[in-house]
């Protein structure tokens, strides 16, 4: 053992420290294989006293650190360089729920715990923790902090930073902040805990959190509607939302997005007429005499009248719902199984995404024939997965367009007053874009609060923000 | 005129400039009257270019500046100084609607809207902007979001930052940034805009936002209740909550308050039997079919027969919904005439405000017997107003005993785990208790904060952050 990692063990233990190449890969490549880095060893620090100490041996040593929690960022964002001065630091080894209150409707969790470990401790105390995406099973509530997941509920409960009250993290001279308040309305100086929300692992390391939950549904009404066209995907979602119909989540699929779905994952299937678009409804309501159902056929009887819904189907139990829920959750695993993809994490308001989807669609198309254009995503807070999909047998092709395709549907993005990034952040992959399309006064302000609040640069280098070269 | 004035003239015209010491004075005295100032002029920018030219000069010259708006601070945060060196900028004259859209429910108000227009510009196309405060006549979208005003409606639809989608600002060297976007999800770069929500005019001038808006209310329920004791008003918000019957406020009386209005405020009556204890409750919801009052009829049956409620009335009109409303909106008011009183805007977990109650009214009546403790407030989301009144013809022993009463209950917020500055903010008046309560590595970075977006210290100095010397 070197003396480095000798200091390191005295505070972690043999368990705190991963130094096997075997046992480290998973740490270094991210998930989705586009980056490879190095580490000398992955501390996984066990509480927030012994992650104070790994920061401040860091600091001391001048390392820099790459928090890791589930490991599930889609743009590389917290994975090491290739460089090998970057230590990663993995959050997982703190995943207990250290208070849970069910009458003030709050939890403290570290920042380890997983987002499906978070959502099932509420149950237990019929309380629903609402934040739900793909990855909930790997994702921890310290990662979708730092990157203000949103994922499919935005539409009801906003997204991650929406449901936090309070933070505690190490800051990069390993002081603890204590900042697990548990208050609705606290007014008291400038609003940390939103700066360090989105702050993508530079600025600190988030060790747990005070986050918000509501009362456990008890009703809930799940349907998957065929639809005419972008516009009455737009309408429809305009029909439930007028209504208060307590709308959870309203997912819009394309067609070649279902199509991708039902080719490629076995057990799947389509229960109401194929389209050229799709919508998946998600009522719920802690009300039992809410009557979701009956809102919920009313609606589309009115939509199937317009001529806006062409076909769908009302879940008629818990297992429907499900298996309506799973066609939308296989997207992202039938695109990896198509062949090469670019995910873009696209939003625009909502009112714009029938254009969007359009537009967008005809750019692609017109610079590569025979592409797969298959968008979906969270209509209801104008978040598009503008996915596109090499055509079968054409990855070469594809992947000479790789540049020229993101730049068509950014720029349609750009005209639409959207962004280039939704929910993904920029991590590894979207830094010049960032500076491109946050320049100015808005990107220095981002330069300045790094420097205020790490000044050595030490979390997470080369992640959100260029780095700047030494003075 | 003096060079100086005569510059800024150049900038704003004849119009943009008060400097008669009659017209000034009400920008230089704060709402409560605490705080008298000096400027050598108010400066009135009519738009973002005369604002950003505004800043400009005083940077060259070396002034600070004084944001304000209506200047309804609780807390003397928009008013100068005494020392003459602080210009007050109103943006009172920036009071367009630039865009509104029913569509994408988003509206453009510029800095200087009042609350109240901004409502009823939402409400022209059926829609609702649902922050709601007693202010709201003369408080502007800029000093809201300045200060992250809270109000009635937090329960439902959060604090003023969680309806802020973007925020466009001037710099304190003057130059615009421009963040007005209107996206729900946008993860690109640090979150600025809620850095400036909540920052009290110390980071820039906050010229126009971006704002969310929701389904205007069709079907409504207001009911007034008499309370058993503290024990019940957190049962019946909690059997509402439970409900997901649509609150859009609960708000808690004591009955030394309510007995102040019915005292002092000509015309106003109580509709039910006199209790110690009261709740206001509205349910609202844009579905015509939501059946509110059979909801509130039901909850309060079960309340009643539990005896948490002693007596309880649902308005039949809108116009017997406003009556109620009243009772509970001239408690400042009725508190003003009453004589001396002292503001203690607090907050704690729900679960702990009957505690909170009991063991604050105890401890001030300890300290000066014969003390009108008047607590009343938003306890859906934990905030108590838990005001002071002199004894009737006792203002010298109330003044002499002003700071003790605010520690005796501070110290039992604190131990609750809540908070000193609930909703009104630190302003002139809470420096050192933001100090002291958010002490160490929190206020370092407050200060580092302030330091890299205003190194020169020139936007509201004095408010929320005691001034450090010139190095």
């Amino acid at each position: 053992m070197t003396p480095l990692v000798e200091r390191f063990a005295r505070v972690l233990g043999a368990r705190g420290i991963v130094d096997d190449p075997a046992d480290m890969a998973p740490y270094l490549r991210d998930w989705r294989g586009l980056r490879d880095g190095a580490s000398p060893f992955v501390l996984r620090p066990a509480t927030v006293e012994e992650a104070a100490e790994v920061v401040k041996i860091a600091a001391t040593e001048g390392l820099a650190i790459v928090p890791q929690g589930g490991n599930t960022s889609l743009v590389a964002g917290a994975v090491p360089d290739s460089g090998g001065r970057q230590i990663v630091v993995s959050l997982t080894r703190m995943n207990r729920i250290r208070q849970i209150d069910p009458i003030d409707r709050t939890m403290i969790a570290e920042a380890g715990v997983t987002l499906k470990a978070a959502q099932d401790a509420a149950l237990e105390k019929a309380c629903l923790f609402p934040l739900s995406l793909a990855a909930e099973g790997s994702a921890t509530i310290g990662g979708v902090l730092a990157t203000n997941a949103g994922g499919n509920t935005t539409i009801r409960y906003g997204n991650a930073r929406d449901l936090m009250l309070g933070i505690e993290a190490i800051l990069p001279d390993g002081r603890i902040w204590n900042g697990l308040r548990r208050l609705r309305k606290d007014n008291t100086g400038y609003a940390l805990r939103h700066l360090f929300a989105g702050s993508e692992g530079t600025l600190g390391l988030i060790t747990a959190a005070s986050l918000r939950l509501f009362p456990a549904p008890v009703d809930r009404a799940v349907a998957f509607c065929a639809l005419r066209d972008e516009d009455a995907a737009l309408a429809l979602y305009r029909r439930f939302d007028a209504r208060d119909a307590r709308l959870r989540a309203f997912e819009y699929m394309s067609g070649a997005a279902v199509d991708l779905v039902r080719e490629l994952i076995p057990g799947v299937s389509l229960p109401i007429a194929s389209a050229g678009h799709y919508a998946l409804v998600d009522l719920s309501s802690s009300d039992p005499s809410a009557g979701l159902r009956d809102i919920a056929e009313s609606v589309l009887a009115e939509a199937l009248e317009t001529g806006e819904v062409i076909d769908a189907t009302i879940a008629e139990s818990q297992a429907q719902a499900e298996a309506l829920w799973r066609i939308r959750e296989e997207h992202s695993e039938a695109q990896r199984k198509a062949g090469l993809s670019i995910k873009n994490d696209v939003s625009v308001p909502v009112s714009a995404v029938p254009e969007l989807l359009r537009a967008a669609t005809a750019a692609c198309v017109a610079i590569l024939p025979g592409i797969r254009v298959a968008p979906f995503g969270h209509l209801g807070d104008g978040n598009i997965h503008f996915n596109l999909v090499q055509p079968e047998g054409g990855a070469a092709a594809f992947a000479a367009k790789n540049d020229a395709l993101i730049a068509a549907v950014n720029s349609i993005v750009r005209r639409l007053d959207g962004s280039f990034s939704a929910e993904h952040g920029i991590g590894a992959l979207k830094l010049d874009q960032l500076r491109d399309w946050r320049g100015g006064a808005e990107y220095e302000m981002f330069r300045a609060i790094k420097t205020a609040l790490d000044p050595h640069g030490r979390f997470n280098p080369g992640k959100m923000l260029a780095e700047v070269d030494a003075p």
